[in-house]
């Protein structure tokens, strides 16, 4: 089934201990679009600028990715510029240009209507609910946040999170979310402001998803995928959408929720996360096979696969 | 099979969010045995002082452990104060006080002379080197270390890393002694270095063990056993021991390598490990049951078992 994800599209100048690259297309959407491409039919719903091409909008297409939602706006696309230099695991921001983001008010296009399953990306929380809220068919929500929202907009999140039934954030962000320090207690505290399951994304050392009791009628034992560390990280950006996109896209595929899906979802979301960032942008994300796909995702099941 | 181990035996004043303790018997060879008794035979080499009493030597053998490798000198036993108040995952020291350990020189009672399989705590790499050599008979040598011996000995944990099968140390550890940020390829670089397995303990995120080729003869995939995060850790002191004793003692109550038992090992680890957290010192791992033990282990292998 289809799926619609909201978010970011950017030119991202990047510098990490591998290298640099300048005005790379990125962006929350676009990430999680690409990565999601490689499992289902993904609708994108976002604002560009006048420097956003027809070549830029053909990376999505190529990948059978709908555009329909993308709006094109007077002025320049969202910017970003951020370096990994001594720390993989942390961006520092040089610089910030929302440009035609500031004003970003998401139209669904009347084709987007029948979506099952949706996915908001890193955007205001206010801007998150809006969408959901107007997408009545919708059965499934993902979402993400982040600390910038978690300290900024901490009321306007805790409304979103109720309309959201898979939460994915990362450990720093679960944590700040919940105002404590033990990651099991922080999950606990996060399912009960709303979400059903809890992605905690653990970086190179993968994720756990934990349950709501009773959630899905699956069950609440949580559930962990580990990735395999790669080799040469050579750009950890849009690491976390591409492991959405993975995540999402998989569950979408499959159009139904159980516990073996999810599972293999958690699985998939780190394999495309592991993907992304072996090249700058989304370069590995567009040139990515199913083959390859499915031989990582059996490589991260031997990993911890016993007898 | 019975192994031996030599390392610290320690009073540790610890403070935590959850409490304080002080003068807690503790120690490197302390929180192995006890987590290896719970596999296999045990024999302690260590130094303790006038302060070590037939009451503290009575937690060891409670536990069927073999103390006559432990000397009694004249002094104080070893002494540690640390707290972990901002971060459960990093000690921060308040005092040392060497005591007997200052002086210890390893003595090996002669009814330890059989035995096949070693673990050198976390002790001066020289004296590591010794006790392995002394031991002609030893056919399997686990070893630990730490950032201080790794600045502060490196000339000689290299020479001893020649005669250590399975190093097990940290992700800073391991960093550190390779010299490179990118896991994997510190891996590699540590591998080189003589250790035909290196085990590397991710804390609450499990551990990875990475294979130099054609180590004992089971092929270099690595593999990787997670923990459950525990719902609160009260004291992190002694996890990493923890985990050796169980890695290590699992593989001795086996009396040989394969893959699949050098798994299961990893998967022992994280147990004891995760058990000996939920308690000040070393109580919880005194009260254990095997039944615990292996209940456990199975909620680990499910948390990341796909059908």
């Amino acid at each position: 089934m289809s799926i619609i994800v909201v978010g970011s599209v950017a030119f991202d100048t990047i510098a990490t201990p591998a290298g640099k690259v300048d005005n790379a297309l990125g962006g929350s959407a676009t990430y999680f679009s690409l990565a999601a491409s490689h499992f289902t039919d993904v609708r994108v719903i976002a604002v560009v600028g006048d420097d956003f091409t027809a070549e830029h909008e053909n990376v999505m297409k190529k990948r059978g990715i709908d555009t329909r939602g993308i709006q094109h706006a007077s002025g320049k696309t969202f910017r970003w510029g951020g370096q990994y230099m001594e720390n993989l695991n942390e961006a520092k921001t040089d610089f910030t240009e929302l440009n035609v983001f500031e004003r970003f008010q998401p139209h669904i296009p009347a084709e987007y209507a029948d979506t099952k399953f949706l996915f908001l990306g890193n955007i205001h929380p206010s801007l998150q609910a809006a969408v959901r809220l107007e997408l009545e068919g919708v059965q499934l929500t993902g979402g993400d946040t982040m600390n910038f929202w978690i300290q900024g907009a901490r009321q306007e999140l805790i409304e979103t999170l109720k309309l959201v039934n898979i939460l994915l954030i990362n450990d720093g962000e679960a944590k700040m979310l919940a105002g404590d320090n033990s990651l099991p207690r922080a999950a606990r505290r996060v399912l009960a402001m709303g979400p059903q399951a809890l992605v905690i994304k653990h970086g190179e050392y993968g994720a756990t998803i934990f349950f709501r009791e009773g959630a899905f009628g699956i069950g609440h034992h949580p559930f962990r995928a580990p990735t395999l560390p790669i080799d040469e990280v050579k750009d950890p950006t849009g690491a976390g959408d591409s492991f959405a996109g993975g995540f999402m896209g998989y569950i979408a595929s499959q159009g139904h929720i159980s516990r073996e899906v999810l599972k293999r979802a958690l699985f998939y979301g780190g394999v495309m996360g592991s993907f992304a960032v072996e090249r700058f942008g989304t370069e590995r994300l567009q040139a990515l096979t199913r083959g390859e796909i499915d031989a990582r995702f059996q490589l991260f099941r031997e990993l911890t696969h016993l007898e």
